[in-house]
């Protein structure tokens, strides 16, 4: 049998890494910074890949491939962009390697495979997209031009953690093109509202919606746009954003189309993202300190079924009695295993699919047979009941979307707890140690921004859609303010 | 209307290059050898993985994610595969960029941040990925092992060529460790028969299956099995390879494991990879002088409708007569488009999913509104005929099933008419020459080989499975040989 996780409330961080561990999850390779996504942890990815990829599709986008590098001299031309990426490149100077002369059996680099320009390994494509715009785009009957690409990207970062920061990881970047402000404002808006659904629906866990304050803003964003969670340890992390780019990219990449009144003007860009943090997000957000705990609709295996036997003869009666229901589960597309591996006793069985989070687990044995019951097993709650196996698949796939309300319903429970509302600055700096959503009012200067993040170690995660326009005084600076922001120490 | 295509007789490689462009696949970057994947392209690409992704699955494989870099003294530790990709990597030399003192706006290496070990951005991954299976691998209960990667991946080639030859492109790379010999064999066997299988069921497009020679084999490989097709203008592409490893690179990585006897032994690998190169065979293995030819089922549009209207009223009593078929069509699984967008004149539009491929074109106007018709063309063959309406979805139904078969065996048809059996030098010479497949005896010698390809630009695509043994003499030195090969001029 396993160790016990460190728990939650003894040491956060290190029960986040044990349960990415030991839920096989994924792991710190041994390249700097990378990590390797295993197979179960991939498979909760693809899952999130699929619902967003669909998403996407519903609303006209559609998939492409952009080049892996970028030349130097592009990213330079949108210059905030430059600024705010310039010192997380990975660059590539040469194209060979050979064998070292002084060695044998190494390699070094050919000196003579210097390239002329150096190229960078993607941190974000909007300059090398923009650059392909600019001949894709000619007039408004080529807009709007709605692209998405599923691709991995290379932020040089000096303290890496699995799924929340690593030099490398997977995303999807969306990257549109439209003939006026409004409609890429709405664009804009629009798939921020895609990520806050797949959020609260997919993946169980409230955001709030809202905007970046200019000193967070993406480098070269007019406006940024982002959904924000709390996670148990009552930090936030920002889980998605997307970016109103105006004309700057249009701009420095001259993408200029010709509008229906037949003269000139530079097309209006959005982009748009959610990575691999987002499985941090998912662990952090319901996990306990028994392991993993996956929302239905994202999880691999959503039911597993244990046999409990002594001989073949049993395990043969249970296989052929649970044949027809798992039958019937896969038809009314449950993912299932039955897990008759013989390697492992039933007690380890039940201990890993629980570090696993599979919502539902059965147990079935020789006296379940002649009783015809089954043990069902929550993971979101724990409980353990003894049910007859009539109607058990109906029963089962109603679990299914309990447990995935239950789980969502928890973490907003959870929010709504550590959500406070702060007037007095000594309050907020309390408050702030302690965790959780702070909403106070805030002047609207990045001076006392910066200020009160020097403190405080809090930063402004958004200036929220829904929190009406009450005005009121500035928590830092008693200066008006126009309505609460959120502070929180985040991710 | 679009100026004509270059006909396949007079331009082979202008008219894949323009079928590329036209309709929309794919186009060179700005950045050096690499391709841009148009959202119609990757919409191929996107059917292709999914159908490869479920026979994967289904025969028990798993997805997972690996780092993008590989260190150089990874590289180094298997010696046949560190010489065969040496010449060809894009090496990471520094992670940081800084403002040009010299010049505002502009970027320079920032030389402080010179990596201390250079990183190589994969060419393939069998270094990283055996360097990780190190730690995942103690006794025989790990195994096998059976996982695929979908990804990017980069070989510095000099001379590029959309979809067939480029720098970076997109793969699947499978990656497994086995107990015995036999079973890694009969894995690397059962991937080759699932790439076949995928080529000739999905892309339509009959291959050999074979081994290759010695002096082909992938860098690292004990045994190279790979599927060979036929393109239009009588040369071969290789389409899919399926690598037996042996121990070497177990051996390389120190990856050993406890058997059954309680003994350590080394594991047992395979590897093998599908790319990108797919889309270049596709569309060179069937298109025609008026565009792509794609059999339906990696047809991302199957079914187009082409409403043929004055005003919006007929547009109105088409649009309602279409709907039902649409859903109908729908129901079945099949992809439709109702193309009802007044920017473009039907004409126009005609000449448009010809050029992009779309198996079955329906053609609906006011006088077929009266009669109960609809005009439908086959891109296959380039047949009309008027329909009635009734059954009509059932009739497209079975229509894309005749395609699908057609198009394989008019694939077929042109391989056999262009596959010879060979004994003498000069005849061997003059048939190379105007391409195909050559099947000829070979005294089995790198040299003999060598000369061949010296002489006459062929080399031996594979030692073929089905060739049965009958023995003979080499066609170059006359010595005696245990069975024809496949000679061909490549791509």
């Amino acid at each position: 049998m396993s160790k016990v996780l460190p728990k939650r409330s003894e040491n956060y961080s290190e029960w986040y890494n044990e349960i990415v561990k030991r839920a096989d999850l994924a792991e710190n390779s041994a390249v700097r910074g990378c990590m390797v996504i295993k197979p179960y942890g991939y498979s909760i990815w693809e899952k999130m890949q699929r619902a967003l990829d669909d998403m996407f599709k519903e609303t006209g986008h559609q998939n492409a491939y952009f080049p892996l590098f970028v030349p130097k001299s592009f990213l330079e031309k949108e210059e905030g962009h430059a600024e705010g990426f310039a010192k997380e490149c990975a660059v590539v100077t040469h194209y060979r390697l050979k064998a070292d002369p002084n060695e044998k059996g190494k390699l070094i680099v050919d000196e003579n495979s210097k390239l002329e320009e150096e190229l960078i390994v993607r941190p974000t494509s909007e300059a090398v997209i923009w650059n392909t715009y600019k001949n894709w785009i000619q007039s408004w009957r080529d807009l709007p031009l709605l692209i998405n690409q599923w691709a991995n990207v290379v932020r040089w970062e000096m303290r890496t953690r699995v799924f929340l920061r690593t030099a490398e990881f997977l995303w999807q970047e969306g990257h549109t093109a439209h003939a006026t402000a409004e409609e890429a404002q709405s664009e804009t808006r629009q798939m921020l509202d895609i990520y806050a659904r797949f959020a609260e629906e997919w993946m169980a866990m409230p955001v709030l919606k809202g905007a970046k304050t200019e000193n967070e803003r993406f480098a070269g964003a007019v406006e940024t746009l982002c959904i924000e969670a709390l996670m148990q340890d009552g930090k936030a992390l920002q889980s998605g954003t997307s970016h109103f780019l105006g004309q700057n990219f249009a701009k420095a990449f001259d993408v200029q189309f010709v509008n229906k009144e037949n003269t000139l003007d530079y097309v209006w860009g959005t982009s748009w993202g959610v990575s691999t943090r987002l499985m941090g997000a998912l662990i952090m957000a319901h996990s306990d300190d028994n392991g993993l705990v996956l929302p239905p609709k994202l999880a691999p295996i959503q039911v597993v079924i244990v046999p409990i036997y002594r001989s073949e003869e049993d395990l043969q009666r249970i296989s052929e009695k649970v044949e027809p229901i798992i039958k019937e589960l896969k038809a009314n597309g449950i993912s299932v295993k039955f897990d008759d591996d013989d390697k492992y006793k039933p007690g380890y069985k039940f201990a890993e699919y629980e570090l696993r989070g599979v919502p539902v687990r059965l147990g079935i044995g020789m006296r379940d047979l002649e009783n015809g019951t089954v043990e069902i097993a929550r993971r979101d709650i724990l409980t353990k009941e003894s049910r007859s196996l009539e109607n058990i698949a109906e029963h089962i796939k109603n679990l299914l979307d309990e447990i995935q309300t239950n789980i969502y319903q928890k973490a907003l429970q959870f929010r709504e707890d550590n959500t406070f509302r702060v007037d007095a600055w000594e309050d907020f700096k309390t408050r702030i140690g302690k965790g959780g959503f702070v909403l106070a009012h805030w002047d609207g200067t990045s001076e006392t921004e910066e200020k009160i993040k020097t403190e405080t170690k809090a930063t402004i995660r958004c200036i929220p859609f829904d929190e009406g326009n009450e005005s009121g005084n500035c928590v830092y600076t008693g200066k008006h303010s126009k309505q609460r922001v959120v502070f929180a120490r985040a991710y």
